[in-house]
């Protein structure tokens, strides 16, 4: 029962351990990481916590010191990063605390950075309690929002494990679900390794999940994103296919204003625009109709309401981190499971904002 | 004319350059180890900046934008960090961005910050301007301070490069040079190079010190430094034994009040009280009345005034973060150029204390 990755990096390696009932074995598998710690400091979302934090508590032997964070986006503030670092530093951290972060990507985030830049480096477990965070949690990244950007303030900074315990994902409200369901679709679109086929087999009603299907799908979404950043660690070449169906999404997140579309609900979208992208520009044969019903199956939505304005959802891609020289440049598919990197016209663009419209 | 170092590490390695007038040729340098870079950054001490500023802009074919630092440890706070990213960012920065620090210790290590958490990482140039720089520009610790301590938020983070034109120490005040001058003379207590007797031969007064001496001196002192964060990059061992006469130095520093007493003075004094330990602990010989007057040449007290209470420093010692369950630990030297982390008994290290204490 349960599965494991190893994660290879410039550090090492690291574990990510998918098991139901994981939680509660918590600091044993903490101490199997980092033998010489000498305290652990929990960094947990409130929520999170209100469903979880007996459960892993109950596995310490010494209760660790708990920070809470409030769930959303706001918490990846410096302001938030400044009370947790005080907080870490007057209870006592040392070089050989542990920083673990229960929840979602938000507290991974955060936690993660803290603990990156606490004594310049302290040893860091998440705990994802999200479908989302299977993809966050895994690859490194660390960071805060600024007032002029997400994700603007950061590091890359490798997690000691991931212990994942799958009974956490019970309790999601079904859109945060459909946040996290949209990045494992990414991944089936962008592998070779018949993800989406086998997702498409056994995923119709993903609620319904048995204990060991959960874990398969959780294993190999992070299998796919695990290849991509160990050929890729710090964001130099191929990591950007992890981008598949962003440029769009974030356009449509940002444009609807932050929390009115969840992420994964604008990246479903993005993806369809980058299927419509990657046949008008490489006359690429793709599945657009299985992707269309397997999203629709989940809940989402697949078309872009009349309300969006073309033009600006332009502009605002013309900002995304990928475009050169005022160039707009998309993740596109070759065929099912071959990405690329492509520079694509404008014009071509707005053909595929049509396509992707709602008829009504 | 002109010596060079190249500093491996896990990411590669770097180049240390060391050659006066090397300030006109700022850019052409930063293009050598950026050859993609987008735009130039330089963050600034206003001290630095008012000597020589015009003389690194000259070098620019653009002119890099400034963002001026105050000098002295508080500009090593969170806000100012807060304040120096939204300046790099509200002015474009982006991943091929170089942020170069021109100044000291403070300079390098706030700027060495907030490139390494700029974007998850952008590139860093360090332009010393001060003699202790020379050993903090080098080794890659970066970090900002808490109200809890110094140092204690921060990240390792090498720079590309380390531009060191030693014609911009001549304005160095007398205090700030002695500062300096006393991790050079740790340097050449903890290594077998010669270095120590090579002062003693060559630095006499060593504001009259010609060009190709002083990079001469420059050059062995870094080369110790190189030779120790080469072997222990994250500091996990011999890193310990660049604290070579710090473990007094830091509790003589906040004892007397930070801003009192400076840094190098501080460790001068530390320097002699670990030499006596050395003695005491290990039967070590060693050159103290040579090192004594080495220290006195270059107008430093060698002696510990009356008004410290020995007790005091005591406990200060005991907060060091190489004590180990509330047992002392000492860099000694089991003779010159060879030390060790040793713990040692209160009552050695009060022998010590009276030791270096004014007869007066």
């Amino acid at each position: 029962m349960g599965k494991r990755l190893d994660i290879i990096n410039s550090g090492g390696s690291y574990p990510v351990e998918i098991e139901h009932g994981l939680r509660f074995r918590t600091e044993e598998k903490i101490r199997q990481v980092c033998p010489d710690a000498t305290s652990v400091f929990l960094i947990a979302d409130e929520n999170a916590a209100s469903h979880y934090l007996n459960d892993v508590l109950s596995s310490f032997q010494q209760p660790p010191h708990v920070i809470f964070l409030q769930p959303g986006e706001g918490s990846k503030s410096i302001e938030e990063l400044q009370r947790v670092l005080t907080e870490l530093l007057e209870h006592g951290a040392d070089r050989k605390s542990v920083v673990a972060a229960l929840g979602g990507g938000v507290t991974g985030d955060l936690a993660g950075f803290a603990a990156a830049v606490l004594l310049r480096g302290v040893s860091f477990v998440q705990i994802p309690t999200t479908l989302l965070a299977h993809d966050s949690s895994v690859g490194g990244k660390t960071g805060i929002n600024h007032p002029s950007g997400k994700n603007l303030i950061g590091a890359f900074y490798a997690p000691a494990a991931v212990l994942y315990d799958p009974a956490m994902l019970q309790t999601l409200p079904e859109g945060e679900w459909r946040s996290g369901f949209a990045e494992v679709i990414k991944h089936s679109l962008i592998s070779r390794s018949g993800f989406l086929e086998w997702l498409s087999d056994n995923v119709n009603n993903p609620r319904d999940l048995q204990d060991e299907a959960l874990e398969e799908l959780l294993y190999r979404s992070i299998q796919v994103k695990a290849s991509i950043v160990e050929e890729d660690e710090f964001e130099a070449g191929v990591r950007a296919y992890l981008n598949f169906g962003h440029t769009l999404g974030h356009a449509i997140e940002a444009e609807a204003g932050y929390g009115t579309w969840t992420h994964g609900e604008a990246v479903a979208l993005g993806m369809l625009a980058a299927m419509h992208l990657s046949r008008f520009k490489l006359q690429a044969d793709l599945p657009l109709e299985n992707v269309k019903e397997l999203l629709e199956n989940h809940g989402f939505q697949t078309a872009l309401p009349h309300s969006f304005d073309h033009q600006k959802l332009l502009e605002r891609m013309k900002r995304d981190k990928k475009t050169e020289a005022g160039n707009l440049r998309f993740v596109l598919l070759r065929e099912l499971g071959m990405p690329e990197l492509i520079p694509v016209e404008t014009e071509l663009v707005k053909e595929a904002l049509k396509e992707v419209t709602s008829d009504d």
